[in-house]
């Protein structure tokens, strides 16, 4: 296709200019330029066709020109804003882009997974150095179109398989659920569940083969019924929690997917009457503040999440300079931080 | 000083234009525009002196014009971003904001309670829809750069007098307090401490007041030496708590002024083994989502932090299109909520 086209557009890049797509598709320069700037003055059915002839042609506005007229702002994306967790990843990501003299604009998706176009439009219009998404996903349209202005975007913690080939940060999840049950069988456990998240959130599936490995690697089967998903909220522990700790045969150990679950679980075993870490070992994900706090202490997986903000905000920096990232993937460590939750498995 | 300058101003408004101001101090339009849009290659010395001459003239920039000019952003500044507190109110604005079809530029002063000058640049370049200051406040120069502009600012949750006339949203700490040290009397406790926040910002002392209010009007003195100031966090929490548990005539129950103090005492009484509620009765402050999951769960006041925030964008925004708040000021009510931590004094 841009060979066909390469005639009407520029000699220098072998790319077609703003004009040459215009006159391609019969619309006005101005109105290539509405679409390209994110307004919305532009009929429905114009736009879909000018921004289809930029896909088509692989129109790319120059990178350079785009850097030095951007607005000083990063976009932060979260499917959903809550807990501590959060405030981590805030922190790290305001650290970098304040040391680089920008601001961050925060966007809550309200628990969708993926932005709708209103969004899109917004942040085109605002022009921003780029974009990065907290487990949250572009659908291939809306790569597409960030593509076409120059935007970059960086994924952190990547939630599913569409962003593959995305910029992204994440920590090695798999290695997380490896050291909590390896630590949990080393104590005795011999009946372990694990509470991960959503089963389509690939951190989630990384986690509970890490369980399985440690397993595996100690000549043990997992206990029947061991694994359930959920979401990461105090209360998604504690609805698992209460539903393993009263069922026969429960449990002796709990390994939980974020230490807000952790906290469910705790709660659970509290009205069960049940002792942590006598009778329950449970172990947390994140290492958020609190988990030093609560009583008793969580045994938890350290993330480094102000890390890994501060990585994902570099790295889209240099996308903006026009840096390719190499790698393209980076995966910060994890780490077992033992304290009061696990202990002995009972006799 | 304004009758003197008339003459040389809009004769509509009695106001001095641009030009007016440039000639009477012997710059250019273009510096003085310069200066008002919070460009930085202008000279500090001319800049200076254009700044001091826009409020001599008590110069303001057209809010109606601004209006539609400004950048469809608000900005949310935080003196220190920290723990599930800031959520709640991140999330309120970014709400608030979306429904308005605007971005949140977050910013965090890193624990400072006034924001510098390159901030304050970065704010005036991207001309924003107004600013929320949680916690922080503008020194007088400040909120006199921001008048001229039309950029508006409500402050969230007051921190001094500094920001006495500024349109602010708050709750009522007084009544906070009162209602924590009221609940505490009632169960039998003649011996509570209070850990408060820092001595200088307003909402501690009013906690504070509150509770020495509920001391007097049950005709009770308070236990001696039993307030103390500290930071918010759950170490304040922690060192405050230990300090008065480890003491001969420790008090029987503790008022904390957040829940992650709360937090904080609950573990330095874990550590004593003393036993909530037992030997100690504890109350928090916020109730924040994990309050209702920590054990025991929180008896705490009930800040409503996501109302107070979506109060205080609305505020902003009716500002922004030009009304004037009326109140200037609102306090949200605050509301007792029982749970696990408090109990009858021990006997």
């Amino acid at each position: 296709m841009s060979t066909e086209t390469a005639p009407l557009g520029d000699a220098a890049t072998g790319r077609m200019t703003i004009s040459a797509i215009a006159a391609s598709i019969g619309v006005s320069v101005p109105s290539v330029s509405k679409v390209l700037n994110g307004r919305s003055d532009v009929a429905p059915a114009t736009r879909l066709k000018i921004e289809r002839a930029l896909q088509e042609h692989n129109y790319q506005r120059n990178a350079r020109q785009t850097g030095t007229s951007a607005a000083p702002l990063i976009e932060l994306v979260f499917h959903e804003l809550d807990s501590a967790w959060s405030i981590e990843i805030i922190r790290g990501v305001e650290q970098a882009a304040r040391r680089n003299g920008l601001g961050v604009v925060l966007s809550d998706l309200g628990g969708s997974h993926t932005p709708d176009q209103r969004w899109m439009d917004e942040v085109i219009s605002r022009r921003p150095h780029g974009i990065i998404l907290v487990l949250s996903m572009l659908s291939a349209e809306q790569r597409r179109q960030l593509d076409t202005r120059s935007i970059p975007y960086v994924v952190l913690d990547t939630n599913g398989e569409t962003t593959v080939g995305a910029p992204a940060v994440g920590s090695n999840n798999w290695n997380g659920g490896l050291s909590a049950t390896r630590h949990l069988i080393s104590l005795g456990h011999r009946r372990v569940a694990v509470i991960s998240g959503p089963g389509d959130v690939l951190c989630s599936r990384a986690r509970v083969d890490g369980y399985r490995a440690a397993h595996a690697e100690a000549g043990l089967e997992p206990m029947e019924d061991a694994i359930r998903w959920g979401n990461f909220t105090v209360d998604g522990g504690y609805r698992h929690g209460l539903e393993l700790l009263t069922r026969a045969n429960r449990p002796t150990a709990i390994f939980a997917g974020s230490d807000m679950q952790a906290l469910g679980v705790l709660r659970a075993a509290r009205e069960q009457g049940i002792d942590v870490p006598r009778d329950l070992s449970v172990v947390g994900y994140d290492d958020l503040p609190l988990a030093a706090w609560v009583g008793p202490s969580l045994t938890t997986v350290n993330q480094p999440l102000l890390e890994m903000a501060d990585t994902a905000a570099r790295m889209l920096l240099g996308i903006a300079r026009g840096t390719d990232p190499n790698p393209r993937s980076i995966e910060l460590a994890t780490q077992l931080v033992v304290r009061e939750s696990t202990g002995p498995a009972p006799a």
